[in-house]
């Protein structure tokens, strides 16, 4: 097996091997799901807590979901944000948890690089599931794997990544993901929403969505975080709808069988157009989430594979075996 | 079998003999709870996912201990009235769930028929655990079972409903079912709290509570809803308690053998003097709230067998078998 | 088996040997909880409902994953405070449980004594999680066990409690279970946060840091409650670390073996200097956490065994076997 990793703590340390296992099982994982096939005994000895340090319905309950699907014990705690503004107090919290011997701890938080921090002081594996504008790497493998069903490739295409790109850690795992499978990157949006130095990423940059829509495979739309307009930044829901909005217009420009694609949850009218969000022949949105559970199962398994490895191997070596 | 129905959206759409189907397979889940006896392999395929768009603490903990009961994996998400505020994000949040493959979804909702229009758009059996003034099956079908189990029958009683009829979901699914079992119904209040139209029911109306509970086999209460006091509906905590509030001397009128119901949360001496509802001779309080374990168990239970009865024949139709 | 009682309401109501018999239990569960061996049949049976009408993540967790670790089905609720003001609601709500029929209750409330009221109402084994300054037995169980560990024994210890013991259900719990083990317990605090006829308890009483840590085996820290800092009962957090707080000067009047512990969340800089915290070779902060799991998965069984062997005998008492 080629998944080495023992966090996914993002995208960036990913081999393009290990991402291609990671996405192999999933599908069988998806496939599985149709179906109604269960497998409660791939985790039954492991015990899995999520963390979440921010509200997120869906991420969580995805998680939830794949731990429950695969017989873990899952636990999950909303953190209180008045409990954790120290730096220490997120390593005490961190310590706290590891002493309750968890596997698998799934953790979100709202500060860059928090998670990675967490996963040094801890023996469970940790998954990030999303830290301030750092990292989202299941998000980026669930759209990799909605990708690879709809195009039977996640290589050598061309990716259109539009919207509130600087705030964005969805856009910051799927350029990683993308650029390691070789595939081409274009962003587009306002320039006030774009990230500095974003020419190291070998991405093109876009003001104009239609000339940057132009034969597209993959048309990915970002959620806009409204408490972000009308304050400078952007104008308005309409303006803004009406540049980098998508809509029936701007969407001809990209491939006709082009896909597309958003994180979650959206707002209808602003960043996309309802009837687009609802046309079966193009958005796969229904089918990222459907990948999401996938991705999450395959992505624990493998890292429980491996904590039972090593674990094996420290035993051996303590001679206790 | 004949508990033919796809989801549990209402009384409204239940012909007697599914009602007592339904009824008879709770009487013995009742049983086994009583008696220890687990039965965690009914639901042992299956995903039930909680969604309460409005609090309620005693029947959330019931379906989740039903569903944990009988073996499913049970996950509970708490949604942000936030983020329900339009129409089109209940239908996102819909399909997001649909897209997980639940196969059992259990839905409160504080406006009266969005958990039919949400039923409409997932594949998974919907279970209305009470939307707006409209409907709240779970809650008849267990105050049913508690009737039967008391009385030894459901049909020819004569049964009082009191209070604030007007705003309850409770009130509005016990007319209907008390109704189709050919049972008489009476309903107790001030006029302010009866809804409009009441006379279609074929229920007799009271203001006068006296008069109203003279002879009844079954003095149903309901919780007042006490932010619509001194509003104008009803003078006082006080004066409602005088007129409506069930005490001894109201419940003299009633059959020395009726007894007395109230679906919970009580608020004592308002509209039920306490030692009532503590007089295990009369009150059948508990046994509502167990009885509720019970139906609700036999309801998932009946979805699941008819979930799977149609997908196998999906699956037959396909040739996949 | 020399465990006997039904609940475990508090220290009080232990004797020595019910003492004994849970740290053997849970000791042997720690074991196996760091070698990942699992007991999902213990309480395979067994229905766990977790109520906290007060906040409290890690004793939240460290309960629900004890349960899960023993295939309890478990449900957490949190009550939330405002629908419990009333004496007479706290009963209603425990009535309502207990018609769930569950067989384990863990209860944690604000006011002294509540749990021990709610015990009195239903069928269940309460486990009192803290209730106001009574009891927390749990903790005490835990800090037992991290003790014996570490020194080998739980008696004929010279332990030394420090800080705010006055509104401390933590110190309250040691100190009974201390000394019905036959250690020798100083407390140290400043006079306004030592509660009043603690002579009472055979306990010595410093208002000295550095003389009350004189020679002890184990220095045992509180949580400070901030809000009633700079309240008159205390002066500031800089004077009281001055003070009170734990640091190496004072740590070095104790056994230069002894051991600190802290029962969680920490204040660093407040009760407690951050590198004795950290420091491993004194400091048994994280081994409390650990053992917690193991006691309450100890107790739990204990309780249950208790619980089976009650209904058993009830059966043949009425002649249903």
């Amino acid at each position: 097996m080629s998944f080495r990793a023992r966090h996914l703590l993002g995208i960036e340390p990913l081999a393009p091997d290990e991402i291609t296992t990671l996405l192999d099982l999933a599908q069988t994982y998806a496939e599985d799901n149709r179906a109604g096939r269960t497998h409660r005994d791939v985790l039954a000895d492991m015990t899995q807590i999520n963390m979440y340090f921010e509200n997120s319905t869906r991420t969580q309950a995805s998680f939830e979901l794949a731990g429950k699907k695969l017989g873990a014990d899952v636990m999950s705690i909303a953190m209180q944000s008045s409990s954790v503004k120290k730096g220490e107090t997120l390593i005490d919290t961190a310590l706290t948890l590891n002493a309750m011997h968890p596997d698998l701890l799934v953790v979100r938080h709202p500060s860059s690089g928090a998670v990675d921090l967490l996963a040094q002081k801890v023996n469970a594996a940790v998954l990030n599931a999303g830290d301030g504008r750092h990292e989202h790497p299941t998000q980026a493998l669930l759209d990799a794997l909605t990708i690879r069903r709809a195009k039977g490739r996640i290589h050598r295409l061309s990716v259109a990544i539009c919207g509130d790109i600087a705030h964005s850690r969805v856009a910051r795992s799927n350029i990683m993901l993308l650029g390691k499978m070789e595939n081409r990157v274009r962003l587009i949006g306002p320039p006030t929403l774009m990230p500095a130095g974003i020419a190291e990423f070998g991405v093109e940059v876009f003001d104009n969505m239609e000339k940057g829509l132009e034969g597209v495979d993959v048309v990915m739309m970002l959620r806009l975080q409204k408490e972000r307009m009308d304050g400078g930044f952007i104008p308005s829901e309409r303006e803004y709808f009406h540049r980098y909005g998508l809509d029936r217009d701007k969407l001809a420009r990209a491939k006709p069988d082009a896909i597309v694609m958003h994180p979650g949850p959206m707002n209808r009218g602003v960043e996309i157009d309802g009837t687009i969000a609802d046309d079966i022949n193009r958005s796969v949105i229904q089918t990222q989430v459907e990948m999401g559970v996938a991705v999450r199962m395959a992505a624990m398994d493998l890292l429980a594979q491996n904590l039972r490895a090593a674990r094996a191997q420290t035993a051996v070596a303590a001679g206790t075996r």
